[in-house]
């Protein structure tokens, strides 16, 4: 730490995202990346004479993607901002609308909120799931503070319905709801057209998911234009031009080819379902995933010796020390079936090799 | 404004960059941007089989970008930054260091900094310029706050030599000075060599310019290792996969074509000398610039006017309306040869035009 800084961030903690190893012999399945590539647009746009032009800054306000994301979901652009990651939109949020009020969200989820609240110590209140990991709706309902909520929730997989959401939101307006649906593409209705009916909603997608575009690292958030607002001008002053032109490039592409979204979802779905019912069939317990990765237990082999056996033959999985109640299960992404098929394997020998 | 905003933030303003107009058939010199376009080996990476990989999140430390950052300019990655552009860690160094804190800018400088400053509600002076539009050295040295300057300055195109820049840094210790060197590169000696000497010394650089890479929008701040290490804090919390993977990728290929480099600066130096040259011939006060762009004056046509005529012209400048010393000077990008030659061609017509 240097003598420079303020005193406010001395105790900042940044977030500790999943390993990435120098070493690409692992079978990468700890950070709920996609093995799939990006649309062939998104390639054939990186390698355009639009590159050519570079030299160039982008168009600030980003209209060309915004265009894109507001016919995908019949929105206006003035309801659209877009983001150097949903992280960066996180922020903003944060610091527009959270930093001198108070705020809840599950004792279990993206652990990134807990950062950014911890960071601008902002008054948190983190509410416990219900004993089945499912989110606990009457709390929220009841709740008088701002709400942050990943749904589908990570690492459980689980999503709460549109109606449930809608609840929340219309109980109290004063409040504002911000639904984070990283995982929503996986075979979920999305909230999105709630926008239209509450001023006191946001939500926020990424592309590094179903859009398999996490090295690009694209998000956006969708609200009320009053909202958009304000989040737009701490755009404007934290970084003007934070999505880059490549970036717009690269996410328009993604945004039109709807052909090849459903194709990486439809394959993503496959492959859990296949997993889910493989690591039951040798007895895990393996939650109904809602998403792109499922989280596992199993009866008499520890979550933590699983994932120390896992990346002993060569596959990374994430496993959290905290809190208590989640230490016995293993967050395990979905790759592709020839990975997926390793798990299995990998996890037959483990099983035999413990047993004996 | 919606009724959530932190009362703070109410009367935050937006920074308001040059217009990127719709309209192609412009001449684009009012943003400092450049027509060259980027590096080869920047397209050929842009359309490399590393694209198929973007499923992927990238190493979130750029250690890739930071290696070529550290062997270019001799130094190690721990003094090392890297972002979304300057601007965004011109955030995080406003954040981190001055939220709480004084400091003192030109009154006629990038006008982001004072963006920041009343953002966040930092106690600022603005020194004003000498008459001579030079850097007032001793009113820096006998400061008692934090310092942010760039050097070479915009719109001037003045420069500090290295040697001034060091009594600024070393009169007083417990005072960040914070060097943003975004047109270092156009022929100037850079105080990079001084970040080993002191640790009260930020300096900070952009590949929007010499690299022609405005449209990728990557920057990066060097400095004592314990100012970084509080920097990479913030990033940490505020968007941790800052650099994507694609302009980890852009940005190294950037830095390693020194040859490139070499030939860009030389191209615009020449193009900025004939450009001065042609306009002192029509009478024009052209200050020496240092950059790539030039600020001038004419006796007896005024900015505003020369301006309307160039952009009815098909040229487009940029213009300020205060403070009042600036607002007879135009600030002109250096752009090809060809485009300055239209420049000259225009600014005839116009000269003969208002004459008759």
């Amino acid at each position: 730490m240097s003598r420079f800084i303020s005193e406010r961030y001395v105790n900042m903690a940044p977030y500790i995202p999943g390993e990435q190893p120098k070493d690409s012999h692992f079978i990468k399945l700890n950070a709920n990346e996609t093995a799939c590539p990006p649309s062939p647009k998104v390639l054939e746009v990186l390698a355009s004479s639009r590159m050519n032009n570079l030299g160039r800054y982008t168009d600030p306000s980003s209209m060309e993607l915004k265009k894109a994301i507001a016919q995908n979901y019949n929105l206006k652009t003035d309801q659209i901002i877009t983001g150097n990651g949903s992280d960066e939109l996180l922020g903003y949020i944060f610091l527009t609308f959270f930093e001198r009020s108070r705020i809840c969200y599950p004792d279990i989820t993206y652990g990134f909120y807990k950062t950014l609240a911890d960071a601008f110590a902002i008054d948190q209140q983190e509410i416990p799931l219900k004993q089945d990991f499912h989110v606990d709706i009457n709390a929220y309902i009841k709740s008088d503070r701002h709400i942050i909520l990943a749904n589908p929730n990570a690492p459980t997989g689980y999503v709460l319905p549109v109606s449930q959401i809608e609840k929340i939101v219309a109980a109290k307006p004063d409040r504002l709801v911000v639904i984070d649906e990283a995982y929503i593409d996986y075979g979920n209705e999305s909230c999105i057209p709630l926008i239209n009916k509450y001023d006191n909603l946001l939500v926020i997608h990424t592309m590094s998911k179903s859009r398999n575009l996490a090295g690009a690292h694209i998000g956006y958030c969708l609200g009320h234009k009053t909202l958009i607002k304000d989040l737009e001008n701490m755009r404007g002053v934290l970084n003007p031009f934070n999505l880059s032109d490549i970036n717009m490039a690269v996410g328009t592409a993604a945004i039109y080819d709807k052909d090849y979204l459903k194709s990486s979802i439809d394959a993503i779905i496959e492959t859990r379902d296949y997993t889910t019912e493989a690591l039951r069939k040798l007895d895990f317990y393996v939650l109904s995933s809602h998403t792109n990765f499922i989280f596992v237990s199993h009866p008499w082999l520890s979550a933590a010796e699983y994932n120390a056996q896992l990346r002993n033959l060569g596959i990374l999985a994430r496993h959290y020390n905290s809190p208590e109640r989640i230490k016995n299960f293993l967050r395990i992404t979905i790759g592709t079936k020839e990975e997926m098929a390793a798990v299995i394997a990998a996890t037959k020998k483990i099983l035999l090799k413990i047993a004996a």
